[in-house]
């Protein structure tokens, strides 16, 4: 699991987090992702290439896989790496281990989509958007 | 649309839905799905079938397609429906209608699991959420 | 109570409003008020005074009452109402009606500000928002 | 500030800790003191006096002093400390300070109850828990 991801983003749990069953709720684990994929763009320099208002990055889908439940306080570290690149569009995926233990407690994928929001369409990614992530992931995406 | 779903759930947005990006966020409409799930539940009879602490429902994925963006004021009415019965999960589709539009600006599955919470594990259904079920679908599921 | 307010706004729980308590979590009483505020705010035009990013309105500090647990489901209607105004700052109170009970199940008041967001400083309200709160509550606030 | 609070808690703000203002959300600095009560309660032994759906603590009244805009991403350190105990209640104060600066962002006050949830009732605070923050504190409250 280590391997899998070369960007990992630790975030602590808050109690609430958790729903009335006690465990974290599942909407909260899209918030996780969502944490990770904000730190990833960092990381590649996407925050960079948006255009206000204008041009930047929109979630076309979004699924996770619930393995085990997770209670508050919990020490999370959620890996995040790019799986591919298309003209348009690019995916993600993600996994959530708990306090230091191997196996994930969740996984799951995003397809993101390069969008103009005036015109509400997806449009060709910006070509260092491209390189940063191949670079960054060292893989012909 | 109307027909594809009998169960429809009424939800007024909040403006806390909508995130810096200045759209409801794509965590919140799984908490949009979770709203439509638990109405679900209490007209099939689910809750009532649930050993606290010890049997009931957990969410095993879930999914969302998000085709347009969700503004802040907006009446949402999100359809859900059970598409299929397994022994030990079963399955659940969403679309999410907005301010009387006819086409969705998302929607999204969910695989549910009937569960030991104590051994953490996938028991199989009561027959009675079964029966509810595809009674309420007028489906063999 | 029904005299009190003359502005009510109807907002329907969540399920996720309620947290590992199994009550309606206390920050959640702030997002009640304010999901009011919006809509009072909305009635007496300030949102088209608003210069974006230069001049508008700052929480500058609120408290919340707690009376009674609220446990979903439940429908809330929360009352509101401008109590003071002063040369850059106003006051705003609340109240949490629940189920249609007389009595509120909390209450709560803001004092804002008008505020420069550029110099991050408070300045003289408009006069055209004084002006509609005092016509709107009917009163020389 | 650093010696007016004994206790401090790290919080590393999220995305979503935003609004669509583009600043933290007011009701979230509510949250952020509720973690750093959660944390409070565990230091001064609070979690082992409860006896669940019994007795145990309740927010009687919450208030917040918005001091400055925070942003995204922000290193918080939350100061909390009990300032009064009485018979059924006590007080407890809280800093906001932002990325290591000396003036807090937001300071604010809790009134909480010693509740019996089944008559929905205050009733008076269990000695060991008068103790435990009076040593905590190292004052007579």
């Amino acid at each position: 699991m280590q391997e899998t991801f070369k960007k990992w983003v630790e975030i602590p749990t808050r109690w609430i987090d958790m729903d009335p069953m006690g465990h974290v709720n599942s909407a909260t684990y899209h918030t996780y992702f969502e944490i990770a994929r904000m730190e990833y763009f960092d990381t590649v320099g996407l925050h960079a290439l948006k255009v206000p208002g204008k041009l930047g990055p929109a979630v076309v889908s979004q699924s996770c896989n619930y393995r085990r439940q997770i209670f508050h306080p919990a020490h999370l570290r959620v890996g995040i790496r790019c799986t591919e690149i298309r003209n348009r569009t690019w995916g993600l995926e993600y996994a959530i281990l708990v306090n230091g233990e191997p196996t994930p407690y969740a996984d799951g994928s995003t397809v993101m989509a390069w969008v103009d929001y005036e015109q509400a369409k997806a449009v060709p990614l910006p070509e260092p958007l491209r390189e940063s992530m191949r670079a960054y992931e060292e893989k012909a995406l």
